[in-house]
């Protein structure tokens, strides 16, 4: 069995359920907490989370605020959409690739303060402690992980705020229902789950959705957005030059403008059972349809091709916890070696939830109107070979044919 | 060398193309000809073929016209969708999927009447003369197969026209004219290329679309449609039983009135280059989303990830005009294997060419309420688990972490 | 947490350990003990386990011994044969294939008698324990699964002799030391590990090796072997009509006199850390080679190139305990289905440690004289279709260096 | 159609046959040849093909004759080995992997000379052909490549006699009968094919084999070598350093000592007809062995998988002759970024026919005794994790029983 941590840093959103946790840490474990608050962009205010660890006992020092929008952007969104990655077909992938950035600055913290262990508030059931724990354990085999929701007997709302009021912990009045369904956010998606979304016949009432307006209420006139690439990463949009992490702020505002990127998905989590989760990923669904746009100009086929076949292993790798492993570390060379020349801009129309392609154009591109047109090609192509590259095709098969018909005699 | 050919069974639509196709065979070659029109759902009348023919020269018992849409949509269209077969991650493979029928019956034809060759009218630059060809070689590998685009030297629009007046053959008012872009139609879908369509950068002109409105044209009110399945074939829509060719007539009449299923693409051809296409597969798009939205609750985790891992290869075999191969058979009884319960219904929503799955519903589901739900679950799931299944995907990476760390010291 | 077991099944060997679990059951569960011991060619009496068995108290009817061989090598061995599998390269999963029949009789032998529980003596660190136990729950959700290993505390040689004496459970003399290491046999194989095998940077002694002769010591003459096959399982040998597991049996004794099959192998276990094994292997090592020199000349390229791409997975399912999941019998479905024409004999040459094939012949036999010869091949290939094949190949390849040649003036 | 060249740079071996395609493209295109003549270790002098090249009036400054050797193993051969390549399972792609260098040179050299055509000796029927022209296409798109034995009617022995005799190119007197197969050889292996090797019924003559002893006339006496790896790659033998075409040749020198690294293969060429060769691949196949030994201990589990799943495709590619393509490169640097910590020793047992690791070790090694004991491990692994490892593995596979066991009722 493990040994009682001394120190722990704290994944601490500034919530109740991290508040309590916090106090948990403290009174279950007697140890000293750090605490760790990321704005990755979920929209809220941090400074909050400042003043309520301060209230709880954390000492000054041990308060980490920070803003990592642009590193989560830079060294995890962009990557992963060089991919096209999605998990089952259909899921950007939102939740899962904010973990690993998040575990890494935990471990890293750790490392400054002298912390022997850290601690996050995800539950059992879930994917996400997979996701905080493995990354945890890749980037420091010796730490200790404390999953608070799998330990303790607070199996209940009520008795979280009985712990709460017993721990002077304060309790915003909204909190005391519980909410009708449980939400996470960062500057890629938002993703709503439990409670009244657990029926996966039923249709998520309107009310779920946060960061997209419905389709039948965005504008009746379709919008045109120009988005550049350089290597594969966005870099520009309508000509102006922008950081990654500005970048997927304003394709949010245009998707969610235009009721753009709405998921409503049964997925197989790596624990074992099927979750349905409604997801908003605004600025990622225009991204992804518009990184194929521009992979459509400058991409081989033959390196296209191995890409798609290898994204759903990819996304699983992402979606299981697994950033921080080797054969992730190993698509991720072979994608970006697929990207030096995904370079260009994509022209998309947005309109009432879609987000589609129309135009691409790229000094990389690899599109050659002399060889494709239907006019004279001045000789770019020689139609007749296209009879010896089918025989030697069809050499195969018909010795298949030959085969079979030899023996069905 | 190949032998003159004897007796030729031609691919014809009656239009002008492949009346100059059947003139020039019996010209050139002075066979008989044989022609085979078949009803795919591409939305003309046949019987003017018939006529045609006819005044071309063809016997009465040398005409063969059929519809073919149900076999068309049972045994090819449907058994592509049981994988969710995508080309370079968006084309619904419209095209390719209708060639191998259109060879079959070429070769049990030419059977039929003992002819010793076929021929079509695909070009030399293009996909269509490959997906004929190896078809047709797979089938019968002493066939003859001829390719005048590939061997004649009718090279204009010009020459065509001219050889067509010198011939008898009568020329469509709205013939004499080149058309501004080629077209191809059945069932699943229309495609459109060429022309105006070749610089990629410029968005399609509105009158390219023939088979959707424009989304800014479709009902303001969104529409819910049910699609029913069985083993992965979609059986009934809005509790109605109805034949293959049948539900894909009606999914197309929902998804053209909602302007669904639009798509304006960049892909590479089997024979190198890249080409530009508008796709509209209205029924078709409906149809992946909802088989998506089925085998959410009915297909295992690890069913789902292999077929989505193998889907890209066997798009790409149905691409490249591989359907009678091997591999694409191998491939289809592992899919058909993973079909075996996927049986439901999913609810979508139509609206402004989005189709979105809103609630699916199966007695073959393994969707459990009782393992996922954030209330109570009875002890259907006990969360310490997690830890276990946590330290033990954690060890390899742990193992991995303390090696770097020895090294680096 | 699972309630007390009321009857339980269990995978008894007769031997000192399985002896220690049926009396720990006893005492610790009380609970009705049924005996399942199986010969899988492990080349041990049976007999003795059900006296043994006795003398601990089970009632003759909850004995059961089986003798399994044939079932073994025709429903599992034969159908991972046909997919060539290799564990990372080089392991033919010899341990792994018989652990799912052994599971599926327990949960036959639990529904034959009404027990509620299995059991197995495979410990807390290898990979068994998760195969007999994804195949128990796989066969039946409900069952319970006792792995005594991981449960109690008789966590020394000396704590479990002591537990056996004060049990009355006999002590084989040769048991009172430990074994140098540890072995499991089967009809495949005997495998070998732990102990004087743990350091990987040893050779392993001579005494390890049971099934094999040192290849120094086999014949200094080679003999020849011709193995029939029909749809990629073996029927025969030297012209004999065989049965599966008499056909493994002869292969074996051929192996083992010529020293085939030896392997010194570090392996990812699944449960995360590497082991180091010796694995013999002596008629499978035959059997993988004439599979595939039959497959040589009667499987198409695709096929088998698709076959060969998806065996590490197929693989890797066996080795981790998935024989009973889906994603297993999809891909053996694809496996089937290229063994239909998997038909013939080879020919192979044993000696000294080694079986190569030196040839091979088959009525559905691919290779053509014809086409590959050297000399005149009347017309069978026309070489100047090698140029069109090229060059539309090339296509691409030209695009992209036109491209680069462009963006580097 | 092509133009004529006006030079070209021919790879040149000095024997009859390229001498005769010398002299036909003098005569037949009226062009200046460039002559390049590599010593790819096929063991043979290259003065004599000064000499030749002279005599047949190419000037000295047109003459290029070069040691490629280190380049060989160094950037072909052992980026080829960190991926584990074999082709259909078996083949080491010893001819394959030597094309794509000389193209390389026969392009570099064409720059340097101002050719504008490159011309070689493969046949109509074969890989090489397409090996050595997708190379040159992707290197340089506008060069011409001249194939004369898809052009030429000099197709009988005798008439290539006859045209040697006309045009005075001195005909070895071995050289006047047919050889009874044909051969291929360089650093990597020897390959005999053709003739009387065509049927693959019939075991290889004794005197095919070139290269290494037959395992019966190899030492009564096995002997041990031990090789050492840096970043994959070999780079010792027996504790000395050496270059990595020394390297290669030393192992070369004990593989064909001990009778190792035979091969007969029926395989399936790119151009479509399966095809029988006979491999000599003496310290390839050592190489191969090793190689696999030191990535035992030094190489994750999910890494290692991921390339042998790969690894089929990898090597297609290179037998198809796409070795200057984007997915060779993208899968290169996944190959390449799991090799990092592949550094360390493996022994090996060399004996009649046969290379087995028999030990490994290194600084990087992931094994741990401490997790894998069978002794106390001192709380390294706890048990208890496999039970929660197992039964989160096991939830979709209880989910699928349940629902199968739901509808059956």
């Amino acid at each position: 069995m493990m040994s009682a941590p001394k120190k722990v840093v704290l994944a601490y959103s500034g919530g109740l359920d991290t508040s309590i946790i916090l106090k948990w840490l403290q009174t279950e474990y007697g140890c000293e907490v750090v605490t760790f608050t990321a704005d990755l962009g979920q929209g809220e205010e941090l400074e909050p989370a400042r003043q309520k660890a301060e209230l709880l006992g954390i000492k000054p020092e041990n308060i980490f605020i920070e803003d990592v929008r642009e590193e989560f952007v830079r060294d995890f969104v962009f990557p992963m959409f060089r991919a096209n990655a999605l998990y089952e077909g259909l899921y950007l992938l939102g939740t899962s690739i904010a973990r690993p950035l998040i575990s890494k600055r935990l471990i890293e913290i750790a490392a400054e303060t002298g912390a022997d262990a850290v601690a996050h508030g995800a539950t059992g059931k879930g994917n996400d402690q997979v996701r905080f724990e493995l990354s945890a354990y890749a980037l420091n085999p010796d730490i200790k992980v404390i999953a608070p929701w799998r330990e303790w007997d607070l199996s209940s709302r009520t008795k979280l705020l009985e712990f709460a009021e017993q721990n002077q912990i304060p309790i915003a009045k909204d909190k005391r229902g519980e909410a009708p369904f449980s939400v996470d956010a960062n500057l890629l998606h938002t993703s709503s789950e439990g409670k009244v979304l657990e029926d996966p016949a039923q249709e998520a009432p309107d009310y779920v959705y946060q960061r997209t307006v419905h389709p039948e209420d965005a504008p009746n006139t379709p919008e045109y957005v120009e988005i550049g690439f350089e290597k594969g990463d966005a870099v520009s949009i309508n000509g102006e030059a922008l950081s990654p992490a500005t970048v997927l702020t304003k394709l949010n505002e245009l998707g969610g403008k235009h009721g753009i990127g709405r998921l409503d998905l049964v997925e197989g989590r790596f624990v074992g059972m099927k979750s349905r989760g409604i997801y908003e990923t605004p600025g990622g669904t225009i991204l992804l349809e518009a990184h194929r746009g521009i992979e459509q100009i400058t991409m081989d086929r033959g390196a296209g091709h191995l890409k798609d076949q290898l994204m759903p292993q990819y996304a699983e790798l992402i979606y299981n916890g697994f950033w921080y492993s080797p054969e992730r570390e190993m698509l991720q060379a072979l994608i970006d070696k697929s990207q030096e020349h995904v370079t260009g801009t994509v022209r998309l129309k947005l309109y009432k939830g879609l987000a589609r392609t129309v135009g691409r154009w790229s000094d990389h591109s690899l599109y050659s109107e002399a060889h494709v047109t239907f006019e004279d090609d001045a000789g770019a192509y020689d139609q007749k070979d296209a009879a010896g590259f089918i025989q030697l095709n069809a050499l195969r098969l018909k010795l298949i044919a030959a085969r079979n018909r030899r023996l069905s005699k």
